[in-house]
């Protein structure tokens, strides 16, 4: 991939706070001048967004590869017509989950070998050039999801357990490649992540932001 | 996989007479006294379908490697709730195109990278024991679908160089791996095939068959 742009991933538990902070990141971005493209997975075509809806729907099954294989072809949609072309023209990209999040949750919380996922990863080709996870205490993490409230989608529905594993997985991820991915705690005020966050945006990839 | 079944497995472009001479070699093997489980892809199980009804929109668009990707996804949903518990049972499967068309179509008719669809084949892990690749010359195959009639699917529409390259990718696959498959002339009348596919499945696969 020829690159121009940068790509941020920002990554995490349910509630830990991604969607919020990348509108507040894309915002002071903006204001400092960036082209700023804000996206998510799964989903972020109208390909992916259907492939979304097939994978949460709570009436729906699928055996654990399966499950990660269609993230993957989300993801591969996703870049190919709008990562990838965004970056090319120069954009700051800001993507809410990516290929760490399917090692969190398929590989470290459904068991789905993690060799597979990284060869899926490898395969995509489009690492991130800073990877922010949010992490949350995961009894912080229910408060905010039984806040939040609405239908549970197939994900949450998994036990405590699995939030547990997921975590932990994000956490692993970040201690193996700390080049590019930096733990951040969200259990603080909203505004005080957001100045965190910026400030690895600022100091990592030497980005002007408001 | 532990298996003690057999797994069958027909390829070839469209209009090649594959469902047809999956049901005759379905009563034939069942005559013979075998447990017969008759399957297709992409589907075979209520997740797959919805995958292959998303993919076959002629409305719909992926990027390549997501087209592939997608199949993958049907197919390991496939194998770990159908092929691989019916292998395990003891019966012969047949199975309406497997990894080898991913081969043909996305690979050699839409230029994915084949290492790639090789990878995610051996992710599967479920290898045919007999792989009969049906095969028609270019003309006759139109000749088939223009009186099948109906609307073209998404793959109907592609252009005459892209059921060319098919075919093609198909002899290719016979060729590589002559100890799995067989390519057969599929131009004869449906009994006249039919014959030939049993008698390759009796002397291949040492079944008996009606």
């Amino acid at each position: 991939m020829s690159r121009q742009g940068v790509f941020i991933t920002l990554e995490g538990g349910e509630g830990a706070g991604k969607s919020t902070q990348i509108a507040r990141l894309a915002a002071r971005l903006r204001a400092a001048g960036h082209e700023v493209l804000t996206t998510r997975e799964p989903g972020g075509t109208p390909g992916a967004e259907a492939i979304r809806a097939l994978m949460l729907d709570p009436a729906r099954h699928f055996a654990p590869l399966a499950d990660t294989l269609l993230v993957f072809a989300a993801r591969a949609d996703h870049v190919a017509a709008i990562i990838r072309p965004a970056l090319e023209h120069g954009a700051v990209v800001l993507c809410d989950r990516f290929t760490d999040s399917t090692m969190a949750y398929q590989g470290h919380g459904l068991g789905v070998d993690r060799a597979a996922i990284a060869t899926l990863g490898a395969m995509i080709g489009a690492t991130p050039d800073l990877t922010l996870i949010l992490d949350l205490p995961d009894a912080i993490a229910r408060a905010r999801l039984a806040h939040r409230g609405g239908a549970a989608d197939r994900y949450e529905q998994f036990d405590t357990g699995f939030a547990i594993r997921v975590a932990d997985g994000f956490r692993a991820i970040a201690a193996a490649e700390p080049d590019r991915c930096v733990l951040v705690d969200a259990a603080g005020g909203i505004e005080d992540v957001t100045e965190t966050l910026a400030g690895l945006i600022r100091a990592r990839l030497g980005l002007a932001i408001a």
